[in-house]
């Protein structure tokens, strides 16, 4: 029996109106509800804030080492290893200020200027922007919820111009967790073309049975050996602030010439150790936690879509992994003439709920007449949340 | 009366020896005292622990805004306008990843490719790096420890290709502390020129009286409008490890325009939550500490000065700021065709104690046949490190 509960006397509110930002408590107006940002309402795990504090209580902050505290990197080793069917060492990893710093890493060292990378379409924003903020062209891959790869259309996607294959896996925002199958078949026509894998696996905890996750460091080694994996601890144990991630390169060599070439060694760029600390303790210690989290998850994950699937115009998929749903809408759910920007504004401003709309911009074409739905949050939160999202798509609101 | 201590009991030298990377405790031989990165042996303010502890119970290290915690900035303006004499709000200031960062962040904001910036020799490496990394030309301005600053050949190394002066004060490793009337004379010089000026004041807190530390925010209005200052929490406060620091740009809106020009919008670069919350208590609650630490370190800093005096073929002045010192180093402390760095190996491979070489790649050609010692630490850890320098450069080793 698992310690751990998640109801709504575990989401501490007031905290969370000064500290959650980036779209939720703390930049929405008090009687507004935010299912915005992929950030869980929920305390940190006992474990990871016990060892905060005993790291904090040592009384030593100083500097730590270019590519990650030798405890970091060995927790972060031994996870991939036991966990996910990995074959690295300490020495494969790079902690880093963040997922998105690392794939801005990566995508800065493996292109040039002028130089191709294929990216998902839809997908998480950070894939195009660190693609283009490192000189090179995203060219999207469009990819569903559901059915078979498009592998055709990935192929002929390919030019001499074409460095990397960028995945998002699991995928935010369609909740949708490739095979092994499917995982082989982008690498081995990497492999083919002698392309860099790119594959953000920051959502790969949060993955509900049956469907299992599949690395792609677990994968052949012809397809390993091109792969460099990014991870973060912002999702599964709600560690945004702090600002922690790592890359994990396909040899030991290879992860010392991406230090080497970055600004760690001259300490432009760095994660800070206490955060370093807090995720070693996730992997050493929450996991127990991060089990009854995501059964707290999977019963949100169910009354998220029963909910939704009620609403005429509103068609969604129940996601096998991520905290975020990703519903289309159409009339009747939308007013004549109402984009899903202009809903969305609706919502939040006679509805006082907030959420995202999968504007291009922020998720690629793929994207349009789309919302996102976080539900990390507890069941009567979330249940007056989506009570508020029925109302304004159903116009149930009272005139 | 300060109840703060900083005596050989406040080191706490176990944890050090796992935790201090940067060529000290956790780098060397257990045998070697490191006097080498400019980083304190002590443990943190109480203050500052009490307040990370204090954070953490919360439980909530959800995703901060994209410039900083509201706190942060809030605190970090309270202290620039009431210690510093600077007209700043919490709008004017940026909370970045280290002031290694904040350096990074300004060079890639006020230089295109080719675009020159006058840099100070010798002084910390970070300033040509950072100005090279962002495509710049550092032109090298040579200053002294003592006597008149060259204005004449400040002048004089200004082109059309120039755009900018950057200045370290309190100087790293010269340890000299510009006055009001230098610091007005190069910044008329950048004003006369249409330069930016940017101001490193990370040392501004470690000054010893007589001395008088003077902000470039605090300077005539025409100067102020084109500058931009760093600061960070390394060094007054021990906090390396947390990767905090800031920019203050000379008006909200030129802080708006360099923070939506950067990465952290896209959370791609950023600064932990939680090493913002250290950094607030550091100036709300932790100057005592920091007064008491300012007293412990005059005495050091006279110990050293006194100590290598004493020694032949060692030329040393008494730093107004830092601390570190920066001795001159000739035979016969050196032995006959023995390089400053080859005295730096014969220190830490026969005497045992760590020390860092001026070598030109680090400091510039102005540093070359010098040493740079750190005395951060305690009086007994700092006696027998000197002894132990002295035992090297004055040959007193038992053969």
């Amino acid at each position: 029996m698992n310690e751990h509960v998640f109801d709504d006397s575990c989401v501490p509110i007031e905290a969370l109106r000064t500290r959650a930002f980036n779209m939720r408590w703390a930049e929405q107006a008090p009687d507004v509800i935010p299912l915005t940002a992929a950030d869980p309402d929920f305390k940190i795990a006992p474990a990871i804030r016990d060892a905060l504090i005993s790291e904090v209580s040592t009384g030593v902050l100083s500097y730590g080492p270019a590519g990650g505290l030798p405890r970091f990197r060995e927790s972060v080793a031994r996870y991939l290893t036991t966990r996910k069917g990995a074959c690295v060492e300490a020495g494969n990893v790079i902690a880093v200020n963040s997922a998105a710093a690392g794939l801005a890493m990566v995508a800065h060292q493996r292109l040039k200027s002028g130089d191709e990378a294929i990216v998902m379409d839809p997908v998480d924003f950070l894939f195009a922007h660190t693609v283009k903020s490192a000189g090179g062209v995203p060219i999207r891959w469009s990819v569903t919820r559901r059915g078979e790869l498009d592998l055709d259309q990935l192929r002929a996607l390919i030019t001499p111009r074409t460095k990397m294959i960028a995945i998002c896996n699991p995928h935010n925002p369609l909740g949708r967790c490739f095979t092994r199958e499917e995982l082989s078949s982008i690498g081995r026509i990497a492999v083919e073309h002698d392309l860099h894998l790119l594959s953000d696996e920051i959502w790969s905890e949060i993955v509900y049975a049956p469907m299992k996750f599949t690395s792609a460091l677990s994968l052949d080694e012809s397809i390993r050996a091109r792969t460099t994996m990014v991870h973060g601890f912002s999702k599964s144990f709600g560690l945004a602030g702090l600002r922690i991630g790592y890359v994990t390169c396909s040899s030991v060599s290879e992860a010392k010439a991406m230090l080497e070439r970055s600004e760690h060694p001259s300490t432009v760029d760095g994660a800070s150790t206490l955060s370093q600390i807090a995720a070693s303790a996730a992997y050493d210690s929450a996991l127990d936690w991060l089990d009854a989290f995501l059964e707290h998850l999977k019963a949100r994950r169910d009354q998220v879509t029963r909910t939704l699937r009620a609403i005429d115009g509103v068609e969604v998929d129940v996601p096998d992994a991520t905290y975020v749903v990703f519903p289309k809408v159409s009339r009747p759910a939308l007013l004549e003439s109402e984009s899903v920007e202009d809903a969305v504004a609706r919502l939040r401003e006679v509805e006082r709920v907030a959420v995202v709309p999968g504007s291009p911009r922020w998720f690629g074409e793929g994207a349009k007449g789309h919302l996102r739905i976080c539900f990390a949050t507890s069941e009567g939160i979330l249940t007056e949340g989506l009570r508020r999202v029925r109302r304004g798509l159903a116009h149930e609101h009272p005139r």
